[in-house]
């Protein structure tokens, strides 16, 4: 049997067209990151299994997770998501760094689960996070670099909405309104959780398994219906809940200053699961019905650092993933055209005394940061023009014998239809030719 | 116990300092890379390692591979090196790719290995590769590639040099000269490999070991002792092996036109131990004499794509590691100081009343593409200064009551101590003042 060439199981191999679509992605996350002073980091490939344990609880990190044990029996685990190491990183500085602490990071992740559209073994995923800012404050921010992201990839408010929600406003619901116990409020989790993929009916199936009265039933209900930050408002005052609301409903209030309200929704069934967050939590959603899906998830944390028996500092953070972010990229046709490389020249020679010369005057123009693709052997002109209409070059050099003699070279722009010929030493006007350094 | 805040052994956390250097290495590998026209790829962590079976045998992926079982029964290891991937990806695409195929990628990579100066469990490993490139050619450009990334990184051929061997010399020596069976040419492999790091008693014990006749120890000290390309010439003239060495001898005299040759040394210690190549082989060295090591490998091999059933693609590769390149930027000083981020502009406000004034000057400068770092809550003139002085911003705002009251903002030029007062919409005179867009 012969080795497979195929890449392994929900992994993607990144031949040059693909990779540079990555790449144009990741750019375009760092110099937004780097637009509001977040600085970068990256952590190890693999962390010790007790740090997502510390984290997650040993039933979240059993099921996705890719663990083994070393040859020294530790055990260790390829990272699934980046919160962790990022949390581990802080504790180590947190003391003697300037508050706020802003980062990112684009880090390559690995989660064993069944591959599907949207979702892959591995993935690389942008991660922002702010740590230490005043109440309310790092929440606009992380939200404006989310926004200015999705704008800076061509994204418009018709391509895309933020759904939000607030963990002390579910807290306060679930505590001084429904006033579950802890169980029951697990269990409704779920069902938040999960309430706009399934039918009313299976909503209220499993609001009798989990073994709530009929008047909680009509007032869960109730909650799930909320849908603008008006009918919030008044349910935070009917229920009296204002006073635990106190910091969702500020922070709705300073939103409409900083030209973020209009990307953003109140959305009740968004509560980012059993995680780590304690204040605001969203998702950004694409708004096209046919790719109706998550895109990006975050939230405020008050306690990351606990797990490492430091002071709490509060922080905002969100991720988002390659594969959704493509995908909704390419729904939305707002992926750039990266099939050929841009190329400034292609060099070559149509007698083989021209070969050295090419060699030389490639080498040079490379000195001046150019980017020279050299073909090797020579070649005739029609043969060229195969080439270049492959791999859409825009400038291509010619050297024969009487150009060899001549010490010259021909350069055709392949866009204007200009043919110029230079002496082989005119490095500045062959650069200047060929539209200057990029 | 608490949890621990260290990397897991052998690993790295990259503070912002530390990421921006590894950030900078990767531009120039990458600027370096595109002005020879490689074209990005990348490939999965994971791959199946009847992979890394099928290239390198048994007994080298068990030494020192991170492998394990998927739950679907998958044995699979973090990728150790690329160029199992590489190779893989190749063959799937070769028939309908135009030749040369120039390909580089920048992956992380994992090794089982204990820890110790220029060798860590993860790395980063820059590689270049060319297929399909006609006979000599491609490893004149290859060592090109190589040879400008040291010297765009600032190096000079004072501070490396490029150690260079061939195998086909080393085969015809072992099948020719020395006429050596498989088994002891293999022996005598591995004494060359060590030939460098051990004493010449050291030498002649493994040879006797290997069970070599005295005259056969005699020319094998001949050939260890073959420290330039000309008694390399006189010794394949002696001993009548020109023909086997007409693709080195054509390649040592091709390397003269090229401008590579300065850089070159003969070496017949280099063999790149039992790996796949069947041509040129090669090692960057540092001249330093404290950190005398390799920080790049590669060579030229004619059969990468068997193990897939595909027909020979010719090629020739590197890979050369951070870790070391590190060491050796550092060693020579070559490394930028890269403690600070580099951001155009802080915003502070003196007043309460200049925070929304301050937040939306910020948001309108990064949309012009500058990085502007925003100071949450009023902070007087005196801690924004120490502000400054930690981060080495060189451009402020101040915004106080009177500056809100004008619609106005004061930026103080830190650098060259010079204040101008702007109307808060004058983003493009602001703009200008602050250096315009990086």
């Amino acid at each position: 049997m012969s080795l497979s060439k195929k890449p392994y199981k929900g992994t993607r191999d990144f031949f040059p067209e693909r990779k540079r679509e990555l790449e144009y992605i990741f750019s375009v996350m760092k110099k937004t990151a780097e637009a509001f002073a977040y600085e970068p980091y990256d952590g190890p490939l693999l962390e010790e299994v007790d740090l997502y344990r510390a984290k997650s609880g040993e039933e979240l990190i059993n099921e996705q997770i890719y663990s083994f044990m070393d040859r020294g029996e530790r055990e260790v685990a390829i990272r699934p998501e980046m919160t962790p190491t990022v949390a581990r990183m802080v504790a180590q500085v947190h003391r003697e760094t300037p508050k706020p602490i802003r980062w990112y990071a684009i880090p390559n992740l690995m989660r064993y689960e069944r591959p599907q559209k949207g979702r892959l073994r591995e993935h690389w995923q942008f991660n922002c996070d702010i740590f230490g800012a005043p109440e309310g404050k790092g929440e606009i921010e992380i939200l404006q670099v989310a926004i200015s992201l999705m704008k800076n990839l061509g994204a418009t408010k018709e391509h895309f909405e933020i759904l939000i929600n607030d963990r002390r406003f579910v807290d306060a619901f679930f505590n001084e309104v429904l006033k579950t116990d802890q169980g029951t409020t697990y269990k409704l989790y779920k069902v938040i959780d999960k309430s706009k993929k399934v039918p009313v009916d299976a909503i209220e199936e499993m609001l009798t398994k989990a073994g709530v009265s009929d008047e909680q039933k009509k007032l869960f209900n109730e909650y799930l219906a909320l849908n603008n930050f008006d009918k919030l408002t008044s349910f935070c005052s009917k229920y009296k809940i204002k006073k635990s609301c106190e910091g969702f409903l500020n922070f709705i209030n300073d939103c409409k200053n900083s030209g973020i309200e209009e990307y953003l929704s109140f959305d009740t069934a968004i509560v980012r699961g059993l995680d780590y967050y304690t204040g605001i939590v969203f998702e950004i959603f694409d708004k096209n019905p046919e790719n109706r899906r998550a895109i990006c998830g975050g939230g405020a944390f008050a306690n990351l650092l606990q797990i490492f028996k430091e002071a709490p500092l509060p922080g905002i953070g969100f991720g988002l993933g390659d594969v959704t972010l493509t995908d909704f990229l390419n729904t939305h046709k707002l992926m750039p055209d990266l099939k050929n490389p841009k190329i400034d020249l292609l060099v070559t020679f149509q007698d083989d005394s021209g070969e050295s010369q090419s060699v030389l005057l490639a080498q040079k123009l490379r000195e001046k940061g150019l980017k020279v693709e050299l073909h090797f052997g020579n070649i005739r002109p029609k043969k060229v023009f195969n080439l270049t209409d492959k791999k859409g070059h825009s400038n291509v050099t010619f050297m024969g014998e009487q150009e060899v003699a001549d010490n010259s070279v021909q350069i055709k722009n392949l866009d204007k239809k200009e043919t110029k010929t230079f002496k082989i030493n005119d490095i500045d006007k062959i650069v200047e030719f060929l539209g200057g350094i990029s």
